[in-house]
């Protein structure tokens, strides 16, 4: 046996564990920069919480908050020469995986001179602002990571920026700052979590501490099947409750100490295709493309399938589907020619060689047409 | 629901990783200081395998080989005026608890000038040497705590240094180092890592992430349960496979993580004055008092309790009991007073603060009078 783990984030999980711990913040210097998205951390009450923790102890900042969903290497660039010219100490990220890859390339950025080019190929030294990373959606587990998965138009798909530099210093995980998250995000972020659990699980560097927090992320997404049907058939968030939320958060937060361990598979590696080109949401293009790779890893190892399913409370890959299907509803077309272009991208990915069971290129043009043709 | 996690330090586990990760070792600097105990790190591979990965990197090392058990401050003090005068740059430990826990101590001291009462009331700043932890038992979890458990004559006891500067940088664990431990440092150490893993799941700081890890390193314990009888039994460790050995390291570092978060209980209080006073081997001490405290607990808490037996295939505190009865053989002999004066001790520590069922003083004499009456 042999394995790694490294996850050095400091976690505070819980209600109104930013301004309970504002006191952590003074180590990181006298000036941060918020980076959000131009909204919701606004009305979600985060924004509030950090700028009054920031006032507590005394911290100055300034606020980048034009980061767009699917964050481009450019914004990063943006924000890191905004954090040169005010000299800021460190990066408070606030919202969903958006907002965090992007604040996680500012703060690389921030550090050191390098083109598009150099930043996508991993030509950067281990040095960034220090972050601080408060997830407002249960989805992505950026807060807990080294990544930064960023829109990278020179090979049309999304890229990972991978370095221990960039593992956040704190992440603050306060599940109230997701209760008014609207009923497709909800959907689409639990499920990007209930992947990467899956994920970690089926990856070639799964070990005794990631499989184990991954089993239980899934048992948190468990509690949560039922009441992420009523918000699908409801379209209306009313029904969950907080303690609801709380439980995505900790699938979502344990899911990515996972990753960050194991890194994601070949249905990530798909899913950048469908985000990039068609434009479909991730954690919803992770969630079209996951039972049929469950279905083809369960040639191989039955017994780790007939495990996930077992904590999710199913009994097939069949029932899987139907659940996955019921949360997707309708699906997107996409033709033929558009399915061979992304599995011949997806074969060539550092996810397809983190898979045990690596699909051949057919293979993965018939997951693409399971996927859609249901 | 509310917790904090934090454990950066970065694990290698397996076989050779010490060589197969040397690079690892140059970010830390030029010259290290090896710190171990007399004898042990020069027989089981362990000494040799550092001083080849240091050649390897180029980088030059002294040693300070004269760790004894339970150690002092005085050890810490007399290591750390060795690292300054030879301006070592990081510090390796290797060896048990008492090795790695006097180097963390000589890392924090190499830092900074305080005395030894500054030293144990935790008055120092959160700086120290870096420390790589290569752990040659598999008991005390400190490759991978930020604690330093140093014999205390102040107060007559053992007290916790803890300070998040002492985090070990890397914690490379292989089982081949532990392949020669003699039958009763194995059984002690071993039972030293449950009480880790099952005083972490009693603490009030218990939390999503710590218990989880807790059970799998309680499972990882039941894998050997069977053959640290055989131990026990033959006197011998002939029978026990390397890959057992693998399992206990992992009972051990992963109930090291454990007590990172939640900090050890009222057992362990009451183990320190055994140590202290009675000379007994300080897992030996938490395994003798380990039933009392379980039934104590039972009565408040009994899903916790079965629980925990449940992975153990135990069906009762009763069973518990037996199969540590057999573990440890015949006890020492304690007398009224001596009881008193220990339970005096124990019911004023930061471990009984840690307890979620906190016994009252007649209680803790009780357990001790039951551990012993046996």
């Amino acid at each position: 046996m042999s394995y790694k783990y490294h996850m050095p984030t400091k976690i505070l999980f819980g209600q109104a564990c930013v301004l309970n711990n504002s006191i952590l913040l003074k180590a990181f210097g006298k000036k941060a920069m918020l980076v959000t998205g131009k909204h919701s951390a606004k009305h979600n009450g985060s924004q509030e919480d950090v700028i009054s923790a920031l006032s507590t102890e005394g911290i100055d900042y300034i606020i980048y908050d034009q980061v767009m969903s699917n964050p481009t290497s450019e914004c990063c660039y943006e924000g890191a020469k905004m954090a040169i010219e005010h000299q800021v100490d460190f990066i408070i990220a606030i919202g969903g995986g958006s907002p965090m890859d992007a604040a996680k390339g500012m703060a690389l950025l921030a550090k050191q001179e390098i083109n598009q080019k150099q930043l996508f190929n991993g030509e950067y030294i281990a040095d960034a602002l220090p972050i601080i990373a408060i997830p407002t959606t249960a989805g992505t587990g950026s807060e807990v990571t080294q990544y930064a998965i960023l829109t990278n138009d020179l090979i049309e798909s999304k890229t990972g920026i991978a370095t221990e530099a960039i593992f956040p210093k704190i992440a603050f995980v306060d599940a109230r700052y997701m209760n008014q998250l609207p009923p497709t995000t909800t959907i689409n972020t639990a499920i990007d979590a209930l992947s990467h659990a899956i994920e970690g699980i089926l990856s070639i560097r799964a070990s005794v501490v990631s499989v184990t927090l991954a089993y239980k992320s899934i048992e948190h997404f468990s509690e949560c099947m039922v009441p992420l049907l009523h918000v699908k058939q409801s379209n209306s968030i009313e029904t969950m409750t907080l303690k609801e939320r709380e439980s995505l958060a900790n699938c979502s937060t344990l899911a990515g100490m996972v990753i960050a361990q194991t890194g994601t598979t070949i249905v990530h590696a798909m899913g950048y295709s469908l985000t990039y080109f068609k434009s479909i949401d991730h954690g919803r293009a992770n969630g079209l493309l996951l039972a049929e790779y469950l279905e083809l890893v369960e040639k191989d190892e039955p017994q780790t399938v007939e495990a996930i399913l077992r904590v999710m409370g199913l009994k097939s890959v069949h029932g899987f589907r139907r659940f996955m299907g019921k949360l997707l509803g309708i699906r997107e077309t996409i033709i033929d020619e558009e399915m061979h272009q992304f599995s011949e991208k997806a074969i060539h990915t550092g996810n397809m060689n983190n898979c045990r069971i690596k699909p051949k290129k057919e293979a993965v043009v018939a997951m693409y047409k399971a996927a859609f043709n249901e």
